[in-house]
């Protein structure tokens, strides 16, 4: 219903598909909701835009509707620029170079995808930051800064801002540190040729009729014959069921009648967006090329306004363009600053890292803001602050009467991607059809084969990976060496946790 | 403008007073917000019932309205029941001997009332949860336990869930931890003869014909020439400007025209309303007086539902009640079980505790759910996550246009109490006043006089209080012991850390 994505659009197809008559309500003047793909030079991805193995849905979605993808520029090398030591690589394994360390420790395979908080540790996990975690397990300035950066980077908040718990989740859903971090054979392997945009445009071409734009949903009122549904504009709908394909978050814009049972109503408080400014330079010619830079820069910089950037150059070469991310903290300071102040700013730090002054020469700059949008609320996804996702969690998809709840973050698979809302969509669609009959509990949840244009690789697990010990081992291990072994535990574990990046 | 409070309320009535025109649109049937006084047993507080000294505006209104308060009844002794030790003190100096311990460390009169972000420590306290914090400064399973219970009670959520920022800052606005804790000379010393709601209702009956029940509003559209607001059910209003008086989160459920500004947009995201459920269990007589005593009791017990109870007999001896309430964590787990469990769980703790079989034989229970409630999200107010008080609080009743902030959470004095809502709707009628060129912005904040009625007394402080270091000196102090002191450092401060209640 209401705004936001794919999601709905969706959920919308595949009951269309079913025989249903489907009104998608959208909230916005266009469909897409946190993807948007704008005019400028050919077309630009202004929200969600990247696309990679594993994230099977979204690339069946995209194959069925002849959208295609490329392989996002990453032949040269990459760079990591801190304050301490600048390094670059020359291949595409960052992955298997940088992220040893947090590997073992993030990643936490036996958090339960679908049930958060029926893991062993769930409470302790969520009572704690993932400040506190880093802080526990990185025990160098090193090792702590580029975990902040990990956790900016992957849900554009800062790490004392979520919830461990959750964080470990949200990693074990992506497949990982490698997987969500990494271009190649990660999340960031690809884009649509012709923008994102296009997935949810083409859906809406195909509902023709049936999308409704400009009309945000400010009432579901649930009776026993069926669902209405009221829009800010006055109209009235009523249907058998509703789908909620809006952030959990963002359905405070609703008002029930009956009212969300008490868990809900207090849930939807606790799950903000995160905050993101993402941002294109356009230059004349691919310069960071000639210099054997594929674009990638990781940078660790309290004064940059940039924490992550990728070459976004078009598949063709033409319209060379670098794609910056301001992430978490840095977005809410700089958002108070003009748009050519962060132009300025942002040149700056790139002519800096990349070592020429020809960074300083754009031809075009474009950004856009999801902090200020009403009805995305930020990007790229909602976090849950810490205590909230173990007595909370239970509630984000469990449907109320006739209401089913989509949307990425209800996902259990690329939670927070464009591949966790098609997942999110399609179930709810189906838990619709089941609600009325027409399908078993058993056809709800439904697994898509691996996409044969885009094969995953197996993540290498390297010797660290093997042998560190996992989290709950490792904060025993901290409990345990902090009061006894003291100044040997010190020793013990520094050195094996403290990042070689790019040796 | 839309539900909650005596806030709006108390606008209205001083705008209307300044010989404007006013319109006040409540989303519910009914005026009060988070205040609700129900019919039985003569009268019934079932949501902010508790005034005492120092809260200098509403006991100021009340007096005005002509609504009378009484004393909570203290004579005899308190209980404090853990599952280690149970002990009672004699008289009403329970804050005297119980938050020694915590006055010093938990108090930080230096973070300004008004602009908590410029305090020097904001950040680094903003990035740390309260539970954090408690694991710094209380060395002892007791004391950490005790916090727990100590934020439970103030602010209905856990130490874990609150930036310690956020919670420093509202203790110190409610005069310190001894004040805000207190029945006698503190935040629960009185209650309104007939109910706290009747301060509402006297406002409304004033305001006669221009309070609409049921208008909860959907769109707050402003324009040049002034704001026009919709509600759910299609009325339309137009205005000069409006007051919003509902909790920053709530203010969610409203479509803006313009958008607010990015940080607005997010801070309501980001602003969670507390778990609480109010219970009263009404008994054929004050037995517990015949056993010496008071009705108040500090409970710790994961078993128990309740954590804190006062004697809810009315002034008269009439209607032998005792009041508790179920905090937090306990809430969102109860709120599970029928209203009758909840019941019978609640006479089993009160009879261990008061240790009398008489508990176990109510003639009446009577609760209020505050958790489930649309239009106050939960109950007592608003709580700041980590992370988010520092760089969102300075929009927190900043004006956007036309539009004004009120509501108890905009307070800086006793905010989340009725004597902050009823600061906040007074100081924002006050900036429309001086937005309309009536009044200097000199004018905008007043402070009132002590009530002569309810005079203060003033706060002792203890031998550890005056000589234990402050937070940020204890924090700093932590830092150096705990790497170079080591067990030297834990028996310095362990033994004056340790609380000896009631010894």
């Amino acid at each position: 219903d209401n705004s936001t994505c794919n999601v709905v659009m969706v959920a919308a197809k595949l009951l269309k598909e079913a025989g249903l008559t489907v009104v998608v309500l959208e909230a916005r003047d266009r469909v897409g909701g946190r993807t948007y793909t704008g005019p400028k030079f050919k077309y630009v991805d202004l929200g969600g835009a990247y696309v990679g193995p594993t994230q099977n849905c979204i690339l069946r979605l995209a194959r069925e509707l002849g959208v295609k993808t490329y392989l996002v520029n990453e032949k040269e090398r990459l760079i990591h620029y801190t304050k301490v030591n600048t390094g670059s690589v020359r291949n595409c394994h960052v992955g298997l170079t940088v992220h040893d360390h947090y590997s073992a420790v993030f990643f936490s395979p036996k958090i339960p995808a679908n049930a958060p908080w029926t893991c062993r540790y769930a409470e302790q996990w969520d009572n704690m930051t993932m400040k506190e975690l880093i802080d526990k397990v990185c025990w160098t300035r090193t090792a702590k800064d580029f975990a902040r950066l990990f956790v900016n980077v992957n849900v554009t908040s800062e790490p004392h801002e979520v919830s461990a718990l959750w964080f470990l989740w949200y990693i074990k859903l992506c497949g990982g540190t490698k997987r969500i971090f990494s271009t190649s054979n990660g999340g960031q392997e690809r884009k649509f040729v012709g923008g994102s945009g296009q997935i949810s445009e083409k859906i809406a071409e195909q509902l023709k009729g049936s999308v409704k734009l400009k009309q945000p949903v400010v009432r579901v009122s649930q009776h026993p014959g069926g669902v209405s549904v009221e829009t800010l504009t006055g109209e009235k709908y009523q249907g058998a069921y509703v789908i909620s394909a809006i952030p959990p978050g963002l359905t405070m814009n609703i008002h029930y009648e009956p009212e969300l049972p008490p868990i809900r109503n207090q849930l939807i408080q606790r799950v903000p967006m995160g905050s993101i400014i993402k941002c294109m330079m356009y230059y004349q010619k691919a310069f960071w090329k000639d210099k054997g830079y594929c674009g990638t820069m990781m940078i660790e910089d309290e004064n940059s306004p940039i924490s992550m950037t990728l070459d976004d150059t078009k598949p063709d070469g033409s319209c060379p363009c670098i794609m910056g991310f301001i992430l978490a903290r840095k977005a809410r300071e700089l958002i108070e600053l003009t748009k050519d102040e962060r132009k300025q700013q942002i040149c700056q730090i790139y002519a800096k890292v990349l070592g020429t002054t020809e960074a300083l020469k754009p031809v075009h700059y474009e950004e856009k803001d999801w902090c200020g949008e009403q009805y995305s609320g930020g990007c790229y996804s909602a976090y849950f602050p810490p205590g909230t996702f173990f007595q909370f969690s239970r509630a984000l998809r469990k449907p109320f009467g006739r209401l089913f709840f989509a949307g990425t973050e209800t996902a259990t698979k690329w939670s927070g991607y464009m591949d966790g809302a098609v997942q999110a969509g399609e179930r709810a669609a189906r838990e619709v059809l089941h609600a009325m009959g027409r399908i078993s509990s058993l056809e709800i949840w439904k697994e898509d084969e691996e996409a044969q244009e885009v094969p995953s690789q197996p993540i290498r697990e390297s010797f660290l990976e093997q042998w560190l010990p996992s989290v709950p081992a490792f904060l025993s291990v901290m409990t345990i060496s902090t009061v006894f072994l003291g100044a040997l535990g010190l020793s013990l574990v520094k050195p094996s946790m403290r990042p070689h990046f790019f040796k």
